[in-house]
């Protein structure tokens, strides 16, 4: 089974803390807003302008990146935690 | 009788939870949004622009989507549950 | 006597809940927005864009239209009632 | 003495509700948000867009028109009631 | 001294409530917004759109002008009352 | 040490309360939003319109500007207040 | 590890309030916001436009920078404190 994000979505799969961890970046336990890190899985077509014309994404499937903490939508799909978020809640590209 | 969805709004019916699962994707009981399925049956001529003209929509009838749990307005048709939504409102397409 | 909408705004006359059911359309008793029936009677000559054009509307007279339940005001007009609401707040015609 | 309401703006004489029973439409008593009825008295030049151009407005001196309860200026001039409102606030012309 | 207001804003001098009976306009003692009287003292050059260029303003010093009672921001200026306000908060000019 | 305001961004030097004294300006203690002095010490490049050209801003280094009480961040250098805000939080320019 | 921050955000390594008051700046304790220093380390490719073109930022790697207090996100990477923030955020370039 596949998802295919819409127009600006991005499919992103968790990566677990530990992962994290392990890769350097170790986030504080503060009270400000936390990145997550994640790696893309499928990227929508693009941004749809006010004309009707297609802006293409940035991300790409396989990118590792940092997202908010809040928004996006959580999906399970064979036993893994996925998130789709808009291109702009991605933060940076990490790698 | 038929509903025919305005601009850049979509129908979609319902798919039920057990079909859900069956189909593989599991949503796990989180304080985030949880995206919800449906199947397309009808959709809009498209968003107006500014300009006046009609960008046409990416879902089609029969598409299999996904879609966040608050928005859009239930009706009920014949005995099935449909929503009417936005297209902006549709995460991914799924399958 | 004559209302004549402004813009892109609609007069539609209610239908009464028997007649909705008649026509095929249970609306459930949930705590979501619930669509309502409705007939245009009148529309405005479009909405007006930034430029000062004029974009026509999708929905006409004698269209029976789903609308929210919120928005709009309400008037009542040789013993019917009526409601003025955008064009963008009609979700679906219907038939 | 004179107002020119400015811009879209719309000067508007009250028109009390004896006459409005009268001219055949009763506002029933609900919770939704009821129309008011009104003479249109003077209108602006137009809306500024933009570009800096004008689009001129769509009522004009003497239109009988429907506005919403909320929203405009109160002024009193020569003991009548006038209210100062933005054309966008009016839903529709009477008559 | 000179107060010389920047783009879409303009400096008006208050006109106390004496002389606003006098000129005819009684503004009744109601919850809603009752627009305030001035006289224009000096405007911005104009309103900066989007593209960088300038929209001259519709009031010019000399004009009596009725305005919102809330918005704008106070200045004693040898004495008298002046307010600085956008052009968008002006209701009408009077007179 | 120099600091150079971003974009529409203004460096602006606070004036203590005597030298507006002194000035003829007298702020006079209301519930309204009282403007204050500065004058302004530099200027970012200019606004970033959407299409990426950019327009310069109209106050320039040495003018005597006032500005919303609220809005802004402060910062002290050498001993001096000073306070970075938007041009457009700027009302007037004086003197 | 490298993190490559998207569109127009921007990576920000903190400077700590000692360097900082070395530096000549020094922050008041007022209840106004009180920017903090930091210094890019990256910046994205540039603000993706409407119409899809890409327009680069003004600050660049190496730059000393001043932000607000509130906004972007924290990132701890190699044991130095990292902020992911837009550049709009950026109040101004210091030094």
């Amino acid at each position: 089974m596949k998802i295919r994000p819409l127009h600006d979505r991005v499919l992103v799969e968790r990566i677990d803390e530990e992962e994290t961890t392990a890769g350097g970046i170790i986030i504080p336990d503060t009270a400000k807003e936390k990145p997550q890190e994640g790696r893309v899985v499928a990227v929508g077509k693009g941004r749809v302008t006010e004309d009707g014309s297609v802006t293409k994404l940035d991300v790409k499937a396989g990118d590792r990146v940092l997202f908010g903490k809040y928004g996006g939508a959580d999906v399970t799909l064979d036993g893994n935690d996925y998130l789709i978020l808009r291109e702009d809640d991605i933060l940076a590209i990490v790698g």
